[in-house]
C-alpha cells in the first residue's frame, strides 16, 4: 500500500467516515486510494469553501470530524473563510492538503506557494509530513488534535511524493485518542455559586447549548437564584424547542447588546469569553459587560461546561427545571412579507427534528425566538462572521443526518459566496430546503454605513445594493440541479417550506421581501 | 478629511482610477469616502475572488494597478487564489484590507484573525498602517511597490479606527513613483549573442509578449541565426494575430514539454525562468530543459526584456521581421463538436481587437495557435494554475477596455469557482462573451489520475465527473442577469460568438461537448 492508502485506512479505523473533497493533481493518489479502499464516503464540492463549510456542518451534527481534501495553497485559501468559522465554533476538522513533491518545491512552478503559511492563518494545528514512514502517524496526531476538547482545526500537509511511496502498514486507532476535558476547579465552583443572584448573569456557549440536560439545570438554577441566562459567543449548535429550555442570545447590534447586559455586577462564564462587540465603533466600548462587572470563568473551552453546570446545581441544591412545552405559533394566513409575518411563517413551518442552518441577520429576526415554542430542533448558526457558510453548512448537516430535514435560513448576499454547494446537495440527494431572503441588498452594511458615514450618499448606498440586475435565485438553483420556487406571501412561504421539507432532495425558496 | 479619504485622494492623484470592492463593516469608511470623493470607479464583486481576479484583468489591460477593497482575513483569503495568479503574472495590484480597530484586536471578536499572516502568503509587500499620520504615505509606498518593474502584489492593512480619524491632507503623487527596470548587463548580452544558433532556444515571458516590436525583433534574430523561440512561464498577456509574430508556448503535458525542449544545448532566458513542469510526477524530471543545457539569463523580471531584445538584435545585426499577415481560418459549416471543429469555430469568430481570456486546457486546444492567423487580439491566460480566474479576469479586462469585445474561453469546472463574476459583468454592462466548454467533468484531472493510479476505478473517476446532475449554465447565467444560449454545433458556436461580441453587454454560451 502507498502513503495515501495508509493514511486513509488509519483515519478510518479511528472513526473518520466522510471526506469532503475538491482535489487537484497533487491529491490524485488520495482520490485513487479513496476509490480502492472504499472506506469513506466522498462528497465532492465545486469550490473549496463548500468543502470546509460542509465539513463543519457534518461535524456539528455527527459529533465527530470529517476529513477534507484540498489542493495546494490556493485551494486551502479558498477554504479559509469557512475554516475560520469552524475554528471559532471549535468544530473538530482535519484537512489533508496536498503540496508539490519535495524535489519540485525548489522551483517556481505555477502553483508553488506557501502552504504552511496559508494553513497557519486558519488552523490550530499544522504539520507537514516529512516521510512516508510517518504519514499515518502524523494523520493520527492531526486527528487527535482536531477531536480534542475543545475541537480544533488540524491541517496536515502532504507532499505528493510521500503519498505515492510504498509504506509498511497502518497506525493503530489508539494514537488518535481525543484529549479529555480538564477538570473543574473547586474554588471557582464555590465562587460561581456565591456569585449567583439577580445582579448576576450566566453566559454559556459551546457544549452547554448542545445539552438539553445542562440547559434544564441552568433553568433550575436561574429560577431559584433569580440569575439571568444568555447564550454567548459562537453558536455552533443549540438544541431548541419543546422539551428544552431556551436561552436568549446576546443581541448583535452593539447598542442592544450593551442594554441587555447593563446593570450586571457579576458574570459567570461557562464555555464563553467576556462578550465582545462584533465590530468596534467610534464612541462605543469593545467589551459588552459593564466596566465594573466581575467575571467568574467557571469553565473554559478545554473544560466540560455541562459537567460544571451539574456541579454548580448540586452545590446550590437545585433540580433541573421540568420540560417546557407549548403550542407552536400559528402559521400566518395572509399579510405582507414583513419581519413579523415571515418570522411566524418560518417558525410555524419548521418540522419536528429539523436542523436549522442560520445565516441571516436582518431578515426573519423573530424566527429563532419563536422556534422555542415549536417542535424540537437543532439550530446551527454562522460562528465566525465570515459570510458564505450557510449553503455549505446545510450540505454537511444533511450528509451527517440523512433522516432529518434541513432548513437553511439564508441571506441573499451571503448565499452568493458559496452558492455552488447547491450542486452537492443535488448530487448527494440531501433533504435541504434553502430559504433565500431576497431583500436585494447588503442590508446589514447599510445599517453599519450609517454608523460611520456623516450622511451616506447614493454612490455609497449603491455599493451595497444587489438589485442591478435583480438576481433570480430560482434560475441559479435550477442551473445547479436544484428545483425552486419564488414566493411572495407568508402563507405560501409556510406551505412551501412544509412541502419541501417533507419531500426528499433539495429545494430552494426565494422569499421576496 | 479622514484617513480613508486621504488615502483615496492620494492614490487617485498617482493614477489609480478603479476600485474593485467587496467591503464589510470594517471598510465602511472607505465606501463612504469613495462616494464623497467620487474620484474612482467602484466595481462591486459578489465574492472576493471576483474582486482580485477582476483587478488582475484590469491591470493586464490598463497597464496600471487597480485598488481592491477587501474585508478582514476571511475576505482576503477568499481573494487569495486570484492574488496567487496575479502574483505569478507579476501584475501590479494594490489591496486595501480593513482590520478591526486597534483597541478591538485584543479581544476574540468573531472576525478576529491573522490578517498580516493571511496577506503574507499571497503578497510581495505587506504593511499594517500604524497611524493616521502615515496612512496616505503608506498607501503611496504600497502603490510604488505594486507598480514597479516587475509588478507586485501590495497589501495594505488598515485598522478601522485609522480610517475614521481626521488627517491633515494628502500625499504628493511623487511618492508612488514606480521603480525603473535594472539595466541589461553587457557581458550577459555578449554571452547571449554568442549562444544563438540551431541548438539554442530563446525562452521569453512577461513584457516581451506584450510588445509586437520585441516579437518582430525576436523573429528577425531567429530567422538569421536559426534559433528556436518559445513563450515560457505565466502568460499574463500576449499580443497576437495579423501584423504580429507568433511564439509557441511550452506545452502543458510534461511529456510534450520534454519533447519540445529536447536537444537544446543553450537556453537564453528573457523575463523567464528555466521552465518547470506544472506538477511533479513519478519517473519524470521537474525541470524541462535537458540536464546539460546551459542557461543564459539575459533579462530577469526586474529588467526590461524588450530592451534586451533590441540590444541583442543590434549586436547581431538583425532587423525586425516584416509584419506577418494571413487569411483567418474559415468558420466550420457543420460537423461534430470535436476539438478541431470547436477550435476552428472559435478562432474564426474572434473579432478584431478582441481580448481573449483563456482558462481551459483540454478543450479547443487549437484555438490559440489558429488565432495567430486572425485579426490582432490580446490573449490573457491563467498564470498561476489556481482555477477560477477566467470569469473575473474577463470582467476586469472589460472594465479597462470598454470599447473592445472580450471573449472568455472557459472550462466548465473552473468557471464554477467564481461564476458570481457574471453579475458584475451585467451590472457594469460589459461586452463579455463567455464560452463555457461543457464537457461535464474535470477532464484534466482524469488524465492526471491515470498518471498516479494503477487502474483508476469508477469511484475515483466519479469524483471527477460533473454530470450528476448536469449543470445548466444558461440558467446560472440568467440567475445572475446575463442572457445565454446552449449550442451544440460548430457553425452555431461561430455565429453565436460573432453576434454576442458585436452587441453590447455580457452573454454566455454553453458549448456542449
Amino acid at each position: 500500500m502507498n502513503g495515501a492508502e495508509s493514511l486513509l485506512r488509519s483515519l478510518h479505523s479511528a472513526g473518520v467516515e466522510v471526506c469532503f473533497a475538491n482535489p487537484g493533481t497533487s491529491e490524485m493518489q488520495f482520490v485513487d486510494a479513496l476509490d480502492r479502499t472504499g472506506l469513506m464516503r466522498c462528497v465532492l464540492g465545486l469550490f473549496e469553501g463548500v468543502v470546509s463549510g460542509a465539513a463543519d456542518g457534518y461535524a456539528r451534527m455527527a459529533g465527530k470530524p470529517a476529513a477534507t481534501l484540498l489542493h495546494l495553497a490556493p485551494g486551502l485559501a479558498n477554504a479559509g473563510a469557512n475554516l475560520h468559522n469552524a475554528r471559532k465554533a471549535r468544530t473538530p476538522m482535519l484537512n489533508i492538503v496536498g503540496d508539490h513533491a519535495r524535489r519540485h518545491l525548489r522551483y517556481d512552478a505555477p502553483l508553488t506557494a506557501d502552504v504552511p503559511g496559508t494553513a497557519a492563518a486558519f488552523s490550530d494545528w499544522v504539520r507537514t509530513v516529512q516521510s512516508s514512514e510517518t504519514i499515518a502517524g502524523d494523520a493520527m496526531d492531526a486527528l487527535a488534535a482536531a477531536w480534542g476538547h475543545p475541537g480544533q482545526i488540524s491541517t496536515l500537509i502532504v507532499p505528493a511524493d510521500i503519498g505515492w511511496e510504498p509504506v509498511a502498514g497502518v497506525e493503530p486507532a489508539e494514537r488518535a485518542k481525543a484529549r479529555a476535558p480538564r477538570g473543574i476547579d473547586d474554588d471557582m465552583l464555590r465562587r460561581a455559586a456565591s456569585s449567583l443572584g439577580p445582579d448576576a448573569v450566566i453566559l454559556c456557549g459551546g457544549n452547554v447549548l448542545e445539552s438539553p440536560d445542562a440547559m434544564a439545570r441552568l433553568a433550575g438554577i436561574a429560577a431559584k437564584t433569580d440569575t439571568r441566562l444568555f447564550a454567548s459567543g459562537p453558536l455552533r449548535r443549540m438544541e431548541r424547542g419543546n422539551g428544552r429550555h431556551d436561552l436568549p442570545r446576546v443581541p448583535y447590534p452593539v447598542d442592544d447588546a450593551l442594554a441587555a447586559l447593563s446593570g450586571f455586577r457579576r458574570a459567570i462564564l461557562i464555555e464563553a469569553l467576556p462578550p465582545v462587540a462584533f465590530f468596534a465603533y467610534p464612541d462605543r466600548p469593545s467589551l459588552l459587560l459593564p466596566e465594573d462587572c466581575e467575571t467568574v470563568p467557571l469553565a473554559d473551552f478545554d473544560q466540560d461546561g455541562p459537567a460544571a453546570i451539574e456541579a454548580l446545581a448540586d452545590l446550590v441544591g437545585t433540580k433541573p427545571a421540568p420540560p417546557r412545552n407549548s403550542d407552536p405559533c400559528e402559521p400566518p394566513q395572509a399579510g405582507p412579507m414583513d419581519d413579523a409575518h415571515v418570522s411566524a411563517a418560518i417558525a410555524a413551518a419548521l418540522p419536528e427534528d429539523a436542523i436549522v442552518v442560520d445565516e441571516r441577520l436582518t431578515s426573519a429576526t423573530r424566527a429563532m425566538p419563536l422556534s422555542a415554542e415549536g417542535p424540537p430542533i437543532s439550530w446551527l448558526a454562522i460562528t465566525g462572521g465570515a459570510i458564505g457558510i450557510g449553503v455549505p453548512l446545510a450540505t454537511g448537516a444533511g450528509v451527517a443526518c440523512p433522516d432529518r430535514p434541513v432548513v437553511a435560513l439564508q441571506a441573499d448576499g451571503s448565499s452568493l459566496y458559496t452558492i455552488q454547494a447547491l450542486w452537492s446537495q443535488a448530487r448527494e440527494g440531501l433533504n435541504v430546503t434553502t430559504v433565500i431572503f431576497a431583500n436585494r441588498g447588503y442590508q446589514i452594511l447599510k445599517q453599519e454605513l450609517f454608523k460611520v458615514g456623516q450622511n451616506p450618499g447614493p454612490g455609497a448606498l449603491d455599493m451595497l445594493e444587489l438589485d442591478r440586475p435583480v438576481m433570480d435565485f430560482v434560475s441559479i438553483a435550477k442551473g445547479f440541479g436544484v428545483p425552486g420556487k419564488q414566493v411572495s406571501c407568508p402563507a405560501e412561504l409556510y406551505h412551501t417550506i412544509r412541502t419541501a421539507a417533507a419531500e426528499p432532495g433539495p429545494f430552494l425558496i426565494e422569499a421576496v421581501l
